[in-house]
């Protein structure tokens, strides 16, 4: 495969809402991710429960997914633009979350590392 | 000043249509702006003139911009989501172009770097 391979195969899954089938089939076994906050988690069982925790407490209505998008550059990263459809259980009301996530693949094609850009608390 | 304070300044310019604005206040002498393709382009006056010969061979409808957006682990950076509503002249045909940038701030407020993702010649 390729960078652009595995990155259109990102996108069509979280395009089918198939998010955690993106975790277990395309994240390397030491894939780190850095959320906004700089803080970051190892592991692609810890981020998998990372994720399932944030799932946990509000109803995801739906995702929207652009790109992926590239430079060469940093032939090894790809990028994309998110929103978010949620409601967050604790307040009820019903909200858009955006961001930009960086990924980066190693040559077994699998993503070692998630970064994601937003603004305030996600 | 700070990244966040630069950033936003920097979203709301473009939003404003002011973008030659961005590259004539925000820019340092010595920017380096990097398409999607990897090539370079350093030095404030070149990179406007990149600016010009982009704009030159198209209608430029508007953009719009999401963001700014941050990420503590790249303190000195933020990301932004466009998408640009163009007729190229060469085809007279109104299309969206989408890409994510992201950009360096230095310690003096000024913006070093620009990086552009997007999929395919822009």
């Amino acid at each position: 495969m390729s960078v652009q391979t595995v990155a259109r195969s990102f996108v069509e899954l979280c395009r089918q809402g198939k998010n955690f089938d993106v975790m277990r089939t395309l994240y390397a076994p030491n894939i780190v991710s850095v959320e906004g906050d700089g803080k970051q988690t190892t592991g692609q069982g810890e981020v998998i429960r990372k994720s399932e925790d944030w799932v946990s407490d509000k109803t995801f209505h739906g995702e929207t997914v652009a790109g992926p998008f590239f430079n060469g550059a940093n032939p090894d990263q790809f990028a994309v633009y998110f929103t978010l459809d949620i409601t967050p259980k604790a307040t009820g009301q019903r909200i858009t979350e955006e961001e930009v996530a960086v990924y980066t693949v190693n040559q077994d094609d699998k993503i070692t590392r998630e970064q994601f850009f937003y603004d305030g608390e996600h």
